[in-house]
């Protein structure tokens, strides 16, 4: 299935989530149009149909989007809420976000009406601030806001149905994209995204502002281990350790339904399989890993192992890298990463009576991200070019090819020309960098000077492998 | 009267903080000349001179600074540490550090004494480090060493005129120019600047270096809250409450007379009155938050509400952006946010016995001068252009002018030419960021392919949006 | 004996560690044959012999390294993982990393086989992740390795020998070139070394995530001091006051035994006079603020004021600035500062029960490499000129000899065509930046506008200035 899926989005081409919106569908027509006339069997085409009618819901949905547009505004509003209820999960799809919806009321419906005002309000105030209108399309400014309405609801200490508790979701929430804002400000720099970061920032903010002792905003109280847990080996519960995967799932929107979890991965799977699987990996490796550092059994069937595993597994197995077999390993060492990572933040948190969030998720995925090294089958993408992993994938072999034809048809000339437009562009650079730091007299002079003394091709390989090195440099 | 002196400064063109300082008085002179003789009626005459006189001694009071450049040395370095006392307030004016360093005495002497100490010593340390003189000139480096100075005699246990503390005093006055440096380099690739940050940093680390149980430099014991305050509203002192208002200004400098208050008021207004208003403003936000997230009481009477929502409404009310209703209300909202990471900071901090320090004011004001938004009505101005409130308007006001007269004049042509530089210096930055990600290769080629495929006005459309959308990419 | 190597460097012209490789041992031959010829006095001929004889193992052992180049693998691999071990104290010569090893043995074999283990892991690592080949051979991805390994056995609760032990010492020795290449990625901007960031932020992972009560992995317990400490003065000992300079440059491997503190020196010693001269220094200030700041003897004694001062003094004191008297009292005060700083940082991380590690000195170091000044006797090398203190200087010596040479030649015409190209590149980093801004428009007319009333020369002359102002701005 996943297969099948995968190279009907490369015929189809459907567009990247943020960049280049230009569409040619004449093309495609055409292309299915040959593919009739050649290939007139009644199973061939019907198949054909189906997997035409799974790509208007799979995916990101572009063709719904674009349909979107044209419609009233409340319902594009409506749009923009269930895709930044799915991005959670770095999932752009309307349907997902429906179904996850219907996950969390499952679980609890004033959870899921918190999370609802907080999408709502999060969308709100991007439109307020003028925010790029695709990225609010995206969904991008409602995930964060969805998460804050749901955990400051998880994580209140007054009960459900206590109607003050909106004011400051509401406020939070309006908070969300500014905070992305800022944010992103900085992580552009490095080509990165901002993840769950405002979130994390803003939920433990209100935590932390107000604590278990508050008159208005009590909080639940959480305190640091200070004994030795009482761990029996014997006493494991196979079936809960099994079920422990989907209720990971199912907490990274702070819910332990196992069924919520389920509908999760549902969600998951029909925007993307690849994401899915990923999902349920980093689960699976969460639980192992707490199994490994010896937490609790509770902890682990609570699904608190497993939640940062999932995001992270995510988004570094096919999200922000194209999926080889190496990011695939990768993305594994990730997870498990980021499962050491969430313990030793649990225990961090729990001093200030916090609980961990996804902070674990966005410092191991930011920290894998930030990886450079010199082969070519760890690809990370342009941040602009990030839509869901197997049109990532499709992005990626296009790009191989291309690269490969390049090379063969003008090998010689190219590499000369390259060169001498990396020279330039490295002095200019270099020049850049001196005048920042204030010391360009006497730098450059000696730039002068060597230039003088060796030879124009030598100071392109020279400029190169200094630039080279210098990027490696640990 | 904040009308009246808009307009003077206007007239005035008065020079900017850091930069450009090329002066046109003859302009000035002949404009003035003409108003004279057009309306020579006394009255007018009289209010022409009065705005001169004031005009002598409110905003950065640049004729005194360039009188004073060639007076004697300790006159000048005298002159930067009264500045350096009011740039805490962003105001840089002597007079208003002169009245302020009279606020100080009113409230405490030995306080006084160490404030002075740390002014002068930072000052001092920067002379030495060679660093910029007109920054040195506008006391930028000596705010720090102010506020080090007050809070560690304010901070410290071992009573008033404990002569031993002036040796750490000293030592950590003169780190301030060093972190500040350090800092600077890092917030000016975003064109930030550090506040307050050195400072608490400093002030920080020489309390939890030391603590409560130290021999030699004891500080106040600060333990985090652990039980229900208990807060009666019927209990309530109105009086007191408006009283925080002004204790919320004299905070910034760790003083709780409310007449201290009061003096620093007086020295704002002097300068800059949209400053003193929205440091009312800023105060009065922080004293609701209080109330909002249920405070004790006692903490929102000593200003403890206040101080950092003060310094947050004036850096963003006015300071760092032009002033507009639009920036008015994020201002608002700033000092609101800024509140809640106050309550948030203060919590966690108490953990490790330290005071919140202005951590929350750094923290909430960076966060929204980061902030990017499409509306032109948010107008960050470049860092090298900040002076104060007023002149910045006028700042706004005249490029927004220009800008309109612009568009009418060239409108056709200007379009292309700009598409054209945009293009350029597009294509430019791609290839320097390609190669800084050291994937030349494999992405320069697809560019090569792509380019080819596209005309040239596309390509244009195209790299615009990619960027746009990349950097609002969250 | 310092001046004799220094001079005999400046001779030999050794390469840089990380940069340009190109040797021309031609000219250097000729010159010595020169000197030979000129003074053909015995004494002169053995003293030249004995100078080339020590050259072959001290600094970066050049010779020693090139002929590894074509030895067999795991020949190679030794040779990487003894530089790794010597690289901790930025010494990059194998025969001091055997000397290191030596000293480990001396104090703990299990200890000493988790530090081989933990070097040999992280090289293998980084050779997976096909990180610079150039940076590998140097020990650079090797040193974060042997200090989580060591670190990591040191402070476990489980006792020596204890093999399962080895299963997370592998895992987060394997995590080091991973953290190390994304804090490349982001330290590189600033021009920055990742210093030993990498190990503290592992092993306080390790250690939180697993804590003192755990089953598999505990810690020794740390827990923050809570009372005034029994400080009498009468009770000093002076001898093992004095004792405490070796044992402070043994405790940046952890280990307390003053015999393995002298191996360590005597092995800095034969790499570096410099570095080992400033490590000595850097231990006594240590020493000394721990009295300043009344702690307990105790702790003095065992040396855990001293570490982090021995690496901070190194890093200033000629490492990454060239040596000047300025930059010699530089690194005096950084040795202060970290010693300050390590108090604070070990009395927060107590909190969490973590020890200090050696974040005091990567973060004052990294504060000090960031100053910013305008005075040219405190030059800092670029990252990747960057040797050992004997070749930086002599490094820019020559700078400073080329400079002065150049100035004399070409005076009157150099300044117009640095003018011109400081123009240029300025105007186009402004573009760029308004670009980034997305507010290209409004500013991009204002700028024309400008530009059309002042004449060129104006422009450059103010360009400049705002450009410097902007950097130095606090």
């Amino acid at each position: 299935m996943s297969d099948a899926l995968c190279a009907n989005f490369q015929i189809k081409e459907l567009h990247p989530l943020m960049a280049h919106p230009e569409h040619n569908p004449s093309q495609e027509d055409k292309m299915e149009g040959q593919a009739k006339t050649a290939e007139a069997s009644c199973w061939h085409r019907s198949w054909a149909r189906f997997l035409k009618g799974v790509s208007y819901f799979s995916g990101d949905m572009e063709v719904f989007a674009k349909w979107m547009e044209r419609q009233f505004f409340l319902l594009q509003l409506l749009d923009w809420v269930l895709r930044g209820a799915a991005q959670v999960m770095f999932v752009n799809n309307p349907l997902s976000g429906l179904i996850i919806f219907a996950g969390l009321i499952l679980q609890n419906y004033w959870w899921a009406l918190n999370g609802f005002v907080g999408t709502l309000f999060a969308t709100i105030s991007a439109l307020f601030l003028q925010q790029s209108r695709g990225a609010i399309a995206a969904g991008l400014y409602g995930y964060n806001g969805i998460l804050v309405g749901l955990l400051m609801a998880v994580f209140s200490n007054a009960g459900d149905w206590y109607w003050w508790l909106l004011l400051p979701n509401i406020f939070m929430s309006m908070m969300c994209p500014i905070v992305s804002s800022a944010l992103a400000s900085i992580n552009s720099r490095w080509d990165l995204p901002v993840f769950t970061l405002p979130f994390n920032i803003l939920v433990c903010l209100h935590m932390v502002a107000t604590g278990h002792y508050n008159h208005h905003f009590p909080q639940v109280l959480i305190q640091p281990r200070s004994e030795l847990p009482n761990i029996t080996w014997s006493e494991i519960n196979v079936a809960k350790l099994f079920r422990s995967v989907p209720v990971g799932i199912g907490q990274v929107y702070g819910c332990d339904n196992p069924w919520t979890g389920g509908i999760f991965i549902i969600s998951l799977f029909i925007s993307s399989p690849i994401t899915c699987a990923h999902a349920v990996l980093g689960s699976a490796v969460g639980m192992v890993s707490g199994l490994a550092l010896s937490a609790p059994f509770e902890d682990i069937y609570f699904g608190l192992w497993g939640y940062n595993c999932v995001l992270a597994c995510i988004a570094i197995g096919g999200m922000f890298y194209a999926l080889t077999w190496r990011v695939h390993l990768l993305a594994i060492t990730c997870a498990l990463f980021c499962a050491y990572l969430g313990s030793a933040i649990a225990n961090v948190m729990s001093r200030f009576g916090l609980p961990a969030c996804t902070w674990p998720f966005c410092l191991s995925a930011l920290t894998f991200l930030l990886l450079t090294t010199g082969t070519k089958a760890i690809f990370k993408l342009p941040l602009a070019k990030v839509t869901y992993p197997e049109k990532n994938l499709a992005f990626y072999w296009r790009m191989k090819k291309q690269e490969k034809a390049e090379k063969e048809r003008e090998d010689p000339l190219k590499a000369v020309n390259e060169q001498v437009i990396l020279n330039e562009t490295e002095q200019l650079k270099l020049e850049l960098q001196q005048m920042e730091e204030g010391k360009q007299e006497g730098e450059n002079e000696m730039t002068t000077e060597e230039d003088q003394r060796v030879n124009i091709e030598e100071t392109n390989r020279q400029n190169t492998f200094s630039e080279v090195v210098r990027l490696d440099y640990v």
